[in-house]
């Protein structure tokens, strides 16, 4: 599939944020029929210590309309005060400017090592080369810009006929570690629970604004929000859906349109979502944890969450260990009033534990042989109502530790 | 110190459950004056998935008054239904009979692997073995029997004056993985939240029950209830005091002698906490995160308690590195709403971070160094209030996970 979506012109490039060359920064440039301003509905990070460019972009996605996106990787420009707030600011106008657009219709996100302070001079003197390299297909180089200890870009891109007519998303994403993403969107700040991922996806759908928020928050809650690998949140996450309005037709504003735009946001950003989990710092494998039969979506989220996060049930995943007891273990500590007695478990079609009673050393060893698959669900059931969710994880690792016990050194 | 407390005889011996002739049993056989039962304060985990012999444990130990103790390793008897509650009954009334009290009068403890069937024919056969080596001076034998995966038996003695009469107390505690205690008092079952760790504590103290519990509370709140190894909690944890009534002069029953009586507890506990959080699995270091300056007890627990178990935070220490930013970032998604900007951060005597500020390289390299030691203490003020509290945590190391990785195999 091509990766190329009428309106959009993106680029990649190098300004000095990592060592050796590599990729750090880049550009997309939007725009909508007649050179109206694109559409954008995003997500941000629910953290308290929320970066400076989640802030700035926050702020700016509320008003709905955006001609561009600057993003580096290298450097988070998070927990850096009000130096950091205006390099984040210097950051958009620059990229704004050589896009010819204004300073307010440009959006920012950044990704690496928090605290150390931006350098935002080498991102000003390496604009006006991506602006000039600006092109609709250059979709893998943007990709390729946003990476951290990702071993691969990661993309996908779909189409679906909406109402009668063609529309197009290409999406692209990273993230490794420090994976729980607890995003809200822009018109709603949040609460606060939970990583960075970055994902951009855009599209040449014309949809209200409305409609564009309520199918970015239905798709983000059952994707990027859906995984963890290490259950740290992070200071940065955020999803940004931009769209130009290219495709032909009526808007779309609500009905079977909104649902199958939803519909065609969550294909795209659930690919997304399994990518960073299965490319999760030293994982081998991702798993699916399964809760149903809860009395809410809430109370089925925090305990598949509790599970998903436990180091124990990590690791014994790791060792291909159906140590079906430390799953139990986690679920009766999430904080919800569950009867290990009534629980169920299985992994894959096994059958671990039913109602209290262990199902014996050969139903361990059917589970054994599933655990050696690359990926497979955990399935526990509560018996408690009707309400089910799934939260991906991976396994806990040598691996992981080694990559980030070496960090910055 | 002689690890000998009037009243209290012990035994520890093998009887099958553990490989290679490893103790894999222990007895307390108490008595007070006069061949009066021995007073019993307990704590227990909060978990829904608490093991049998916590359930029957927590029965009787409401009830203040015990004769005898038994304890296994190599198996948890959790998650086993019925059956297992049947078992942990069995194993206390054969314990009862062997010291020549009532069933009703022997308390129980399990910790092993969690869901296997307990082999109480095993242990039955093995109790009058170790009835018949009951000794005062076998306190080391019953330290041994209760290992798990940790290296070495955790055992701590003291004495002090109290209402100018000496009271003794000697302790022996084990746990190393799935350590983050949340207990509560035999009284008041609780709400759950958070370990494999048993202590037991006996003391020759005249102590009313209420005095006992009191003291007791206090003392598990600052210890056991402060440390994690790795966030997961236990379905087995309980701490036991054991109170022979052995030591004379007037019973403590309030005041300044209840209040001794805790720092007596609170020092043994102390002692014993301490050391299962530097044998963790894996971990090479002790670190103690105190959160000050919250607006709550509750608050700074939450936060503390939120960077005691990242991941990213234990492998950054484990690294020696002072990566600040994601003790902020683990701070800032702990669910109280603090400002990064107003936070202060320092590890050992190097503030690293003040009030939204990073303090340079230099400040980096001096924390570098600090972090080299065994032990030492990052604190973060929040400038929210007058509150603190302390968790004790360790590093995140890739023997963690091997450890874990290859738990039964």
């Amino acid at each position: 599939m091509k990766l190329q979506v009428p309106g959009f012109r993106f680029a990649g490039g190098h300004a000095g944020l990592k060592r050796g060359g590599a990729f750090d920064l880049g550009l997309i440039a939007c725009e909508g029929p007649d050179g109206a301003p694109a559409r954008v509905a995003a997500t941000f990070t629910a953290s308290r210590a929320a970066a400076a460019p989640v802030i700035v972009s926050r702020e700016r996605a509320a008003g709905g309309l955006c001609r561009g996106l600057v993003v580096n990787s290298g450097n988070a420009n998070a927990c850096t005060g009000p130096k950091g707030m205006a390099d984040a600011k210097a950051m958009t106008a620059a990229a704004a400017r050589v896009i010819g657009a204004s300073g307010e219709e440009g959006l920012v996100a950044s990704t690496g090592v928090i605290g150390a302070p931006l350098p935002v001079d080498r991102i000003r003197r390496a604009l006006p080369g991506l602006a000039d390299g600006l092109g609709a297909d250059r979709f893998t180089d943007l990709a390729r810009a946003i990476l951290t200890t990702d071993t691969a870009e990661k993309i996908a891109a779909a189409e679906a006929r909406i109402g009668g007519r063609r529309v197009r998303v290409v999406g692209a994403a990273k993230g490794a570690g420090m994976i729980m993403p607890d995003m809200t969107l822009a018109a709603r700040p949040g609460r606060g629970r939970h990583a960075t991922m970055l994902a951009f996806l855009c599209t040449d759908a014309r949809a209200s604004l409305q409609a564009l928020r309520r199918a970015t928050r239905g798709a983000v809650d059952a994707t990027f929000n859906a995984i963890t690998v290490d259950g740290d949140t992070s200071t940065n996450d955020s999803v940004f859906v931009l769209a130009s309005g290219h495709a032909s037709g009526p808007e779309i504003h609500g009905g079977a349109e909104a649902a199958a735009l939803e519909r065609l946001l969550r294909r795209i950003m659930g690919e997304l979502a399994q990518a960073i989990v299965a490319d999760g710092e030293g994982a081998t494998c991702v798993v699916e944890v399964r809760v149903e039969g809860a009395a809410s979506v809430a109370e089925a989220d925090r305990v598949a969450r509790r599970v998903a996060n436990s180091p124990l049930v990590k690791t014994a995943i790791h060792g291909r260990d159906p140590n079906w007891g430390r799953i139990v273990a986690a679920a009766a500590t999430a904080g919800v009033p569950v009867d290990p007695d009534r629980m169920d478990l299985s992994i894959g079609k096994v059958a671990l534990y039913r109602r209290g009673r262990w199902r014996g050393a050969d139903a361990e060893k059917a589970a054994h042989a599933v655990m050696r698959e690359p990926a497979y669900p955990i399935r526990l059931h509560l018996h408690r109502g009707e309400a089910a969710r799934s939260v991906w994880t991976c396994d806990l690792s040598a691996e992981y530790v080694r990559i980030n016990a070496d960090y910055r050194s």
